[in-house]
């Protein structure tokens, strides 16, 4: 079975509901057959690179509070982290582009497979949200992170360096979120066929993998069997199917 | 989408049909959108590391033919084989365990993704089935095409020298070929929706692409959406659901 997860670095939801979909997941008895992908998603598309901002008084704008509102509702979401266990800084983080991080999301599970994108995903999230020091228009940072989960930092240089490197993979999947029907994150498809949206409790989360692995479908066969016919042509355990003269 | 193909090195008939799938895929306007597993079947899985036996001997012995006749069988595989570009050595291949090559197949999508995967795989057929000098029993040649695809040698030595790295992994995947009822390889499972078995006609690979396709169900969310409720906490291009107080 498999799980796309659509989020984004600079998504405090997404941080939160990545624990809160793997307490669901540790406790899920066929855990061992349930594989994880992250999928690129941008909260602000457009905000360009270089252009970071303190959070408190972005929020306080964008929602049209005053900066001590916004910082009541930081708190509370630190509130909700803290309860999976998270760290959580209410004050002092910034905002910024989140398009080279997902470049290098790409890279990390095409060079180091799902356990080191995983891995990598969880840093970004750590030094966004937990840290002191700013995870934004700093490549030599990513380069860090990248070599903190398992990756050649001088293959993440190049990746960073080079702006179209897995640019067309970050597109695509935000393509995808939107022909899934997203429109925001964390965003989470079980198999292609079920959906759950936001930072959902646990037991949402435990219903929707008992839910998919239930409907896993039997096979249709498409073509001819392997059981002797030319034109499905096999081997096992007996031996090979013996190409006719 | 998701295409895996359970298959064995020693399966002349994997070789062929993968090249066939490969030939559909290429074709297939969607498939960028088509990622590609190699999932652990061994033919003989009882055979122990270390019994390499000739391939035309064994082939008269199993099916009861003279060493001519299995020359013979031998030869049209290899008219199979060129038809789609590939070589394929007729005299002189041995066979033996497998275990250590599907072990090597795990490890390089873990820790070089699928594209390594696929390659390693690639360079594994063509050891075995067109070059001279034999893949079995020669953890060092392993070394050599895992190295070959892109992969860390050191760290594909120490897979290698440890018989349980990835065996579980292994088994696994024969245990779901099992659960999916595949008897024989090469077994293709398109999105665990359909199946096809054997190395089947390019065409008949482009038709179950097609029909995987457009089979592909729209979502069923489980929870509540992510459009105000508390439960469904998300982030969205307007901004990040604030807790309540």
């Amino acid at each position: 079975m498999r799980v796309e997860i659509w989020s984004d670095i600079a998504c405090p939801w997404c941080y939160v509901g990545k624990a809160r979909f793997e307490k669901a997941l540790a406790a899920f008895p066929h855990r061992d057959a349930v594989e994880v992908v992250h999928r690129s998603f941008e909260l602000d598309p457009d905000r360009p690179r270089g252009d970071t901002a303190a959070v408190i008084p972005m929020l306080a704008q964008k929602y049209g509070m005053t900066e001590d509102q916004a910082r009541d509702a930081e708190r509370r979401l630190g509130d909700n982290a803290a309860a999976e266990g998270l760290t959580y800084r209410t004050e002092g983080r910034d905002h910024g582009n989140t398009f080279d991080m997902h470049r290098l999301l790409h890279f990390a599970a095409e060079r180091g497979g799902g356990k080191a994108q995983d891995e990598l995903i969880g840093l970004l999230y750590r030094a966004n949200f937990a840290e002191e020091r700013s995870v934004f228009d700093d490549a030599e940072r990513l380069v860090a992170l990248a070599a903190e989960a398992g990756l050649d930092p001088a293959a993440a240089r190049a990746v960073l360096d080079d702006p179209t490197a897995y640019a067309d993979a970050v597109r695509a999947d935000e393509r995808e979120a939107a022909e899934l029907g997203a429109n925001g994150v964390p965003f989470f498809v079980l198999d292609r066929k079920y959906g759950v949206s936001g930072a959902q409790p646990a037991e949402v989360f435990t219903q929707a993998l008992e839910q998919a692995w239930g409907a896993r479908p039997p096979l249709t066969v498409i073509g001819e069997s392997a059981s002797g016919s030319a034109d499905g042509e096999a081997c096992g355990p007996d031996g090979c199917e013996v190409p006719r003269a």
